[in-house]
């Protein structure tokens, strides 16, 4: 981090992606076009733990999962003033064979809102509402890139609310915040900072961003050395750099961040002119009170990586490894497998995978063609948080196989039932 | 069941959808284009129910889930000869700012195919491969209708397999259709009917059908009552309608079917324009055999109700209702409540909620505002499996609340620990 240069605007120097780099090489992900990408089933497991992960923290605010289209009417978007004669070569459209305008959503305010519009005016009783999606969202990148990061078509969460009236929108605006902190610190990316950003993007009244800081983040980070207060730099007027906007003192430091969440409360922006609204006690019919909350889902996972690993090897928040166990068990036709190695590793993949926590999350390595050496060296890229290796000491009376507890560097030698105590006891600790 | 005209092509009368009727009239689905859907909370919970049963049925056969994006580049449709000079009106496009164009993917065997061919050649060891995603396709239907049965936008999952030759394809076609009738079956979808599909659809050499009977069926099947082989119409050409393809007999019934799944054996048909190759053992370079396999998730869910409900009530394969428990609370400000029999009723949802196998999956009906019967009505309609009422009697000493078996229209006056027993009861006959 360095002191922000007075009245300068920054200009990052290219940077590469580390998280593109390792993900590619490891066989996680594989580039389709310029901005798209398979997911391959490693990546895909993780995803999907995140996925789960990010479900269990909105039932907890009692949000209520649902589905949008991806084709939203271009129309809803020229109501809301989103889709204006110049056109925004960041949206991608299709039109279909009736000739009409089709939206590929980059965001959804318009569909819940028109959603929401169509059942209107609701009870007061029904308030708050809490609603969330989790799907594949589309923006035109001019430039897509750092692999996961920066992508043409992505995962997405995306938390809409509905309150009716300012002070109840504001208490589920931080009781949201709230939410996303802890489940970020669940994950175990600690490191988040939470800075202040650019409300008039979507329209609203306040906003904030969420970044776990690494030098290919595309966002500029502005905080106060003396308060603690953080901005995203767009977020700043260019004549209000110099200071800190909150305290006022004028020791900023700057560093970069990939944004992996963002908040907005949004106010009437969009049930104003989409009319969606509710009935008041009195009888008075008035617009909702909305915010909206994302987390990008494909760039998580590609940013904790970014933030975690080694130039050489892959590093994991452990609850979002593709696999927490990795077993592997003798070289075909070696004489580990012939006095009965193979047998034991399998016997204890089994075990390990009826472990409480632990189902479905272990992964036998049986490329038996492949020396052990070879496949221990690609476990601890990979970043499996323990790997075992049924190594030369198989065959010894009692058996010892190598636990290697990836995340510390250290290893240990040990009969399989220890093993099996060993892990748990890891697994133990983490709940 | 009539008699197939002879020679005659079936034309079938408008009918109407029961499960759109139904569906929109509970509040499961809403309307948003021509041909889009919102999903709304309840049938999400269904849709999520049916993907984990997919999961899991998916594990058993090896696969591996992965992510294909929706943008998939048009030249990969060209070089396989689906995206030709006569524009396909069924593809939706678009065109990105670098004017290239992309497909928004129907169905994903060019991406699949060229995403093998980027690792070609594998080596026979790898094979046999088995790779699914679970996600949104695209297809610009002339005429959307019928709610979730056939729509613009809809949620499949699509399994590619991959195999050495036609002899290890072929075992695996039968594996993948042997694992898609026991996850009907799990469901509870027994009375589906399995019919050779048209294979030139996809250019391979074999292909089936899985229906569901209903007589708003696009498809039309043709049955032997002989032989109990049974067709698609569309499969079978005009000169051969007039007796059975497999026995010759011409006692051929007629009957329609709305496909929920369908399986197609391949070839090389993608995998040799597109270079998807395998290295033999013998040192020899040949194209993978490939089969695809498909499930209309969403479409599968309205399926299931198109052809389990009555004209007024919803009925779900229990395993697929949104929830499988819903519980009804006294009328806020009646002597019910007075006396006791809310805070009662809440507590035997909490104990519900803990039972194995109903975490999450048990609804206390807390719009309080209505009557009792209201609400034990809208239950009923929407086919929970189990409603249980705090009605009159739950002051009582002890307590008696109704329990109302929704599948068989019988209903108990138990205690709380019996309805909990009942319950407990009925859950476990069915695993």
């Amino acid at each position: 981090m360095v002191i922000i240069p007075k009245g300068a605007v920054i200009k990052k120097a290219e940077v590469s992606s580390r998280s593109h780099r390792l993900m590619t090489e490891l066989g996680l992900i594989k580039p389709a076009t310029n901005g798209t990408f398979y997911l391959l089933p490693l990546v895909q497991r993780s995803v999907d733990k995140l996925v789960a992960i990010v479900e269990a923290h909105m039932r907890e605010i009692d949000a209520q999962r649902l589905t949008l289209p991806i084709l939203t009417s271009g129309e809803l978007w020229k109501k809301s003033g989103r889709l204006g004669s110049a056109p925004n070569r960041e949206i991608m459209t299709t039109v279909d064979r009736h000739e009409n305008l089709q939206i590929l959503s980059p965001t959804n305010e318009e569909s819940i809102t028109s959603l929401m519009a169509s059942l209107s005016p609701i009870s007061y009783k029904q308030l708050p509402l809490r609603f969330y999606q989790i799907g594949t969202k589309f923006r035109d990148e001019m430039k897509p890139r750092f692999g996961l990061i920066r992508t043409k078509e992505f995962i997405m969460k995306d938390l809409y609310t509905f309150d009716g009236n300012e002070t109840n929108a504001l208490d589920t605006y931080h009781e949201i915040c709230g939410a996303y902190e802890k489940m970020l610190r669940f994950i175990g990316l600690t490191t988040f900072a939470k800075v202040e950003g650019d409300a008039g993007l979507m329209g609203g009244n306040l906003s904030h961003e969420y970044h776990l800081p690494a030098a290919v983040g595309d966002d500029t980070l502005v905080t106060c050395e003396k308060c603690g207060h953080a901005a995203n730099l767009e977020a700043i007027p260019e004549a209000k750099r110099k200071n800190c906007g909150k305290c006022g003192s004028d020791s900023l430091k700057i560093s970069e961040g990939i944004e992996v969440a963002h908040t907005f409360l949004l106010g009437d922006k969009y049930s104003k002119p989409l009319k969606a609204t509710y009935l008041q006690e009195h009888g008075l019919t008035v617009p909702v009170v909305m915010g909206c909350f994302g987390v990008g889902i494909t760039r998580l996972v590609a940013a904790a990586i970014e933030v975690l690993s080694t130039d050489t090897d892959i590093r994991w928040p452990r609850k979002l490894a593709p696999f927490t166990v990795c077993l592997i068990p003798p070289k075909a036709g070696s004489k580990e497998e012939k006095s009965g190695g193979t047998a034991l590793a399998e016997d204890l993949y089994r075990q390990l995978s009826q472990l409480p926590g632990l189902e479905d999350d272990a992964v036998l390595d049986d490329r038996n063609h492949l020396t052990i050496g070879k496949r221990l060296l690609l476990a601890k890229r990979m970043g499996y948080p323990f790997v075992i290796v049924a190594g030369s000491r198989v065959a010894d009376t009692p058996p010892l196989l190598e636990l290697h507890l990836v995340e510390s560097g250290k290893s240990l030698e040990l009969q399989p039932s220890d093993i099996i105590s060993e892990i748990r006891k890891h697994l133990n600790e983490e709940n």
